[in-house]
This record gives C-alpha cells, structure tokens and sequence, in this order.
C-alpha cells in the first residue's frame, strides 16, 4: 500500500502559497526590482519549500515509521525512504 | 542606482521552470502518489530554488561587487548586500 | 533507559579524524596558507561533521524508531527526539 | 600574493575552541551519554565551523574581492575564488 498525503487540503493551500511567491518573483524581475530585493524573495521561497520539506517529513515519520500499527517489515521500508530523503534534502 | 537582473529572460524562464514544478507537486498530491514521491518532487523544486539563488548571487557579485567601474562606495554596499544575502541563504 | 551511540571505537575515531583536521587549519593559518585553502578545508572539516551527523542520526532511526522490539511510547520518544535533531541541524 | 588569514589569533582561536568541542563529544561518547545528546553537541560543533567559515569568507569578500586599491585581475581572481567557495559549501 502507498503512504499518501495526510492532510490533502492544508499541504495544498501550501503549495499554493509558493507558487504565489514565485509569481511575486517574476513580477519583480518584470518590474526591475533591484537583484539583491530579487535574491531576498527567491531565498524567502526557498526556505518555504524547506519548511514545506520539514512538515511533509514529519508526518511521514509519524505514521509510515513511528506509527503504532505498522508490520516489521512496513516500518523498515518507511525508515529506509526516510533515510533516503534525508540524505536527498542535504544535498 | 538600483542594480536589476541582467539576464530577465532567461531568469524568468528558470522561475517559470519551478512554477512547472510546483503545480506538478500539487497533481502528484491531489492523484494521491506515496507522500515519499511527493517528498522527492519537493526537495527536487527546493534544489531548483537553490540554484536560481546560487547564480543571481554570482550575477551580482561579478557585476555589483567585482565590476571594473564601480565607485568604491557602490563596491562596499554590493558587498554588504552580498554578505546579508549569503546570511540570510545559509539559515 | 538512555540510548547510546551503538558503534563507540568506529565513531570516537571518526571524531578523531575530525580533530585531526582542525589541527591542519590551525597549521595551515600559522604557516600562512592563502585564505581561500584555509576556507576549503574549514568546508571539508564541516562536510566531515555533517557526515558524522547522517551516520548518527541513521543509527538512532534505526534503533530508537524503528526498532522491532520497542514499546510504543519509547517509540514515540525516539521519534520527536529525531524530529528535534533534524530541525536543530537544519539550521 | 596569496591572500593570507587576517587575524590568525583570533581565528586560530576558534579554530581551537571547536577543537574543545570535538574533545566532549569524544568524552561524551566515552562516558555513554544518550546518542541523542551526542547528536546535539555534533550539530552544534557543525554549526560552529559554519560560523568560522562565513567569518573567513567575508574576511575574503572584504580583503580580495571589494578592497579598494585591488587592482582588476586580482579582483576577478578573488571573485571566481568566493564563487567557488560558496557552491563546495552549499553542498
């Protein structure tokens, strides 16, 4: 069975903040803003999609590997995705 | 002077590349894919994000920073303005 | 019950390694290496930890989380304890 | 010329009180303190060499990049040095 999206709506909404600060981004190349105004956005967006990342982790941490009712072998699968995008998200 | 982006069109482009990605995030949770693939797709627009930040920062440092006809005073505040961007990135 | 680091001979050499390191910055500035060696090797140093962090951090996931033989509220336990480590080293 | 460290003790100093860091964790390794602990005092000790790094690295912003009386080449040579140092870092 494929661990989905816990809160569909919530994490939804959130993406679609992102891509609003990203519009806001191309606006302001559009409308030449100055480079470091630009730069100040693209890191804001950035750390956004990190604390996006952060949530995301943390709810699949909590039911895929923590959770009380996993199988052995579920849990073991969930720890080595887990391990896997750590790894992934350092880079 | 304000210093603006030097290339729009082809930072623009960038930017719409990682909108692309965005909304393919939101599809892969609205089709409900396992929360690790939607992980994947996010730490991959975070990347993205990183690098659209790393090359406006070189941008601004050889033309704000490192240009041959700057006015010292306008060298030293490229500088600072570098040094707070980086500061800010690393957080 | 505390948990312990699982493999304490490989990882105290791993330290050791690291403080070996330092102790070649430390050299290297006395004997006025170019700032841009020293900064290399400040990178490598800290590239070293980060790795040390990984491989820590993936032993406490594997034994304090996903465990087979844990109780469930130790589980719990070692998972926020995670939780916090990722958001402290994310900063 | 190489660019040397501009003020050794005081950067040879930190250098040594990371080292200081690394000794308690070998300690507290050794004395079986919680691998969640360890993991605390390895983040923290990776965050101090963070810190070194972004005061070196602006210690060669200032110095080889915008000093005033730099001539061109040595300049660009100190830009193209900062730009490398930033992407090894941001791995």
């Amino acid at each position: 069975m494929a661990h989905t999206i816990a809160n569909k709506q919530k994490i939804t909404a959130r993406v679609r903040r992102i891509v609003g600060q990203l519009n806001g981004i191309e606006r302001a190349i559009e409308s030449e803003v100055s480079c470091s105004a630009v730069l100040q956005q693209v890191a804001a967006a950035r750390g956004a999609l990190g604390g996006l990342f952060e949530e995301l982790l943390e709810d699949h941490l909590r039911q895929h590997v923590a959770g009380a009712h996993l199988s052995d072998a579920d849990r073991q699968a969930g720890a080595e995705e887990l391990l896997a995008l750590i790894r992934r998200y350092a880079r």
